[in-house]
């Protein structure tokens, strides 16, 4: 990986602007999908880096550098490492986004983004992890109780319904226009069912899904 | 509290500016100190509601119309509800916070403060939340792993490692001013001491802490 790592993103940059030199470290079908999506609807150049975390990559020294955490995604951008989906998402946005609708402007439509886009990351995205942490083999067993992943079950069926609601006569989260806000959450709900959670009872978020994931930007993050 | 839920909140305004016009949800001694806390330092008038949690105040039909999550804080603002604490720190940080020098301007100071706002709510707030539902009572015993306990300890400890690390040589966490980043982050660590987490081998995040509280907004949140 080190010939992959863009070492260069710290240097001066020559003709091309700074603002423009993206560069995106990311593994397929991982949490850096939502990021590979965001890049895909801007359309704007960005450089790819694939690391393989099965090797570790994500663990040598070079890229625990720019990302200490050790985790994709990460993009580097005018010269800055940003970890971190949602913030990567927050950035892309609020810089390139809104001038291409995909993101709302302020405000109060930003504030309706900043709303969903946190309550998916930490309140949805808390649960989700309990539930995995709890029920999947990959985690050692004494760490897990089948009590706490019902719970967190339960918790995820009360957040769909919120978000469900909140689909109610709507086409797209907020500002009725597809966004970045509906690129924060809508991955996630397709791989809910093959961990056993029943998105059935939740026809909006259902629609809404497939109308997100239709978006060719979509077929191409899924190329890896 | 149907009285002071400010049903008003959705109605024209008058001659009130409806930008100004800011209702908090909140309640002493939980994640809405950090919002509190962002208000004081803004200095801008707003008007604070108290929910007495014990008494159920948050999951009242009045209230879940404005949250459906049941939980402070909430900010209305602009006529409508933003839930999540981080989601109202980004809104009031890129309303009103960056005029004041209290939020990073953009770019790439406000790539620096996603991440680290993102970072803390996403990656450290998970582990924090981890760590509590595995070790404390107030969770039924059956849905807690000691070893989970143990395993989100450790991760706490490599999350302030990383915090510890950001923080050489700088006085806060992002343009080297206090700021709405330090706000979404620093509450968090006094707390975890009396919950049997050692922050003492941590320096930088002790020192910072304690630049932080010394402010005097911290002290007019701690008033309730
Ligand atoms: N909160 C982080 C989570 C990132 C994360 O968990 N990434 C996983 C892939 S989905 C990873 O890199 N795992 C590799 C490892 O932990 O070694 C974000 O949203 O960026
Ligand atoms: N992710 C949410 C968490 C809010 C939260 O957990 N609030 C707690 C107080 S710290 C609460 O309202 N609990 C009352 C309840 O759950 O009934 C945020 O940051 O706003």
């Amino acid at each position: 990986m080190s010939d992959t790592l863009g070492g260069g993103a710290m240097r001066a940059q020559g003709g091309r602007s700074i603002a423009m030199d993206l560069k995106f470290y990311y593994a397929p079908m991982t949490s850096a999908s939502r990021v590979h999506w965001a890049l895909e609807e801007l359309g704007i150049p960005y450089e790819k880096f694939k690391l393989d975390l099965a090797a570790g990559d994500q663990k040598k020294p070079e890229y625990l550098a720019l990302n200490p955490n050790g985790k994709v995604p990460l993009l580097v951008a005018e010269g800055r490492p940003i970890f971190e989906g949602l913030a990567i998402l927050l950035y892309l946005g609020e810089r390139f986004g809104a001038d291409k609708g995909l993101f709302p402007p302020p405000n109060p439509d930003r504030a309706e983004a900043f709303k969903w886009m946190a309550w998916g990351a930490v309140t949805f995205g808390e649960a989700l992890q309990r539930y995995l942490r709890n029920s999947l083999d990959r985690f050692p067993e004494d760490e897990r109780s089948p009590k706490a992943a019902e719970a967190a079950k339960k918790d995820l069926a009360s957040h769909l319904a919120i978000l469900n609601e909140a689909l109610e006569g709507k086409e797209y989260l907020v500002g009725n226009t597809f966004s970045f806000v509906d690129i924060s959450i809508a991955p996630a709900i397709p791989f809910l069912g093959r961990f056993g959670i029943d998105v059935s009872p939740f026809p909006n978020v259902n629609a809404w899904v497939a109308r997100c994931i239709a978006r060719p930007a979509f077929a191409r993050v899924m190329q890896g």
